[in-house]
């Protein structure tokens, strides 16, 4: 524990690019579909855009929070494995967001399911640490 | 300084806990209520429940970070004692603003003095930390 | 890498102060233009003031890692120094977008940079350490 999570940090750098780019997006579908700030409705394409970014960003402390914490206590490897997955599962979910919203479903199952592993993977770290 | 602060790290994983069941109720009133997405508007249950949701999200980096800081540099328990009574504090103002956005009040004041009060104890922690 | 960056853990503190300061514009705003909870819209000056304090938060997760990552794996001075510029662009930011929606950008643009900086930082730090 003396020393960072190596895989866990290159995925969470992963994790923050992925965010970047739906910033972007955001900004781009601004000027696309002419929703000025400081509104943030006024167009359905830009809606779920802007939604996806919103989602990602409401999920991020459900995500790196149990993400570090299995990193730290329980496995580097573990936790960037999972992570690197919940990554995939946030660009499927964006995806299909832009396709239609009832598309957003399937990807919001599957990063859910996702940070509840990670989140028992944490507390199972923890466990072990305090018995240990 | 060396070790990860233990107690801290459960009254994490309890905030995170905490937040992914206000997830769940959002999902949940989204139904009940008929707010499809993207909407985020449209009945005013479903607004309150939302509301109190991304509060909660608004104010983690205001609670989190300072958590951390004397957890690290003041105090693990002082840290992990403050941080549950934080995660009290916001299901006081979760149940309070599901009745009426008034009885939100309360709550509110309570979760903000405690991240002042982790905020004065992280700026102690590095204030003994730079003189020590 | 044993001890904690401490220029970073002071400039982290200052930008939580600065959101503190947003999240009571925000408080005060609801009251000065009338607009109730849980509505976030219906005055331009407080949407505004509103959307001003949840971009700050939409980047926290942009600038506290790779600020991190950077400075655990880089440097604390170069993490802290790209970390107050980017306190300082944030405050830029928030004046111009109380004044006018187009007045943001200016600050908005050099925040973002600011992050990618810090984004490319962390990713040499990585990549120093993956070699070293």
């Amino acid at each position: 524990m003396g020393i960072m999570p190596f895989y866990t940090a290159i995925v969470t750098l992963l994790a923050v690019a992925f965010c970047f780019y739906l910033a972007a997006r955001v900004v781009f579908a601004r000027g696309r579909y002419g929703v000025h700030a400081p509104a943030v409705t006024g167009h359905p394409e830009f809606e779920r855009i802007f939604r996806a970014h919103q989602n990602m960003l409401e999920w991020m402390p459900l995500f790196f929070v149990p993400l570090w914490i299995c990193a730290f206590y329980l496995s580097d490897r573990v936790a960037a494995g999972l992570g690197l997955a919940w990554v995939a599962s946030r660009i499927v979910y964006f995806i299909g967001y832009t396709r239609a919203a009832e598309k957003r479903i399937s990807g919001f199952m599957i990063q859910t399911t996702i940070c509840v592993l990670l989140f028992f993977a944490a507390v199972a770290g923890l466990a072990l640490h305090a018995n240990g």
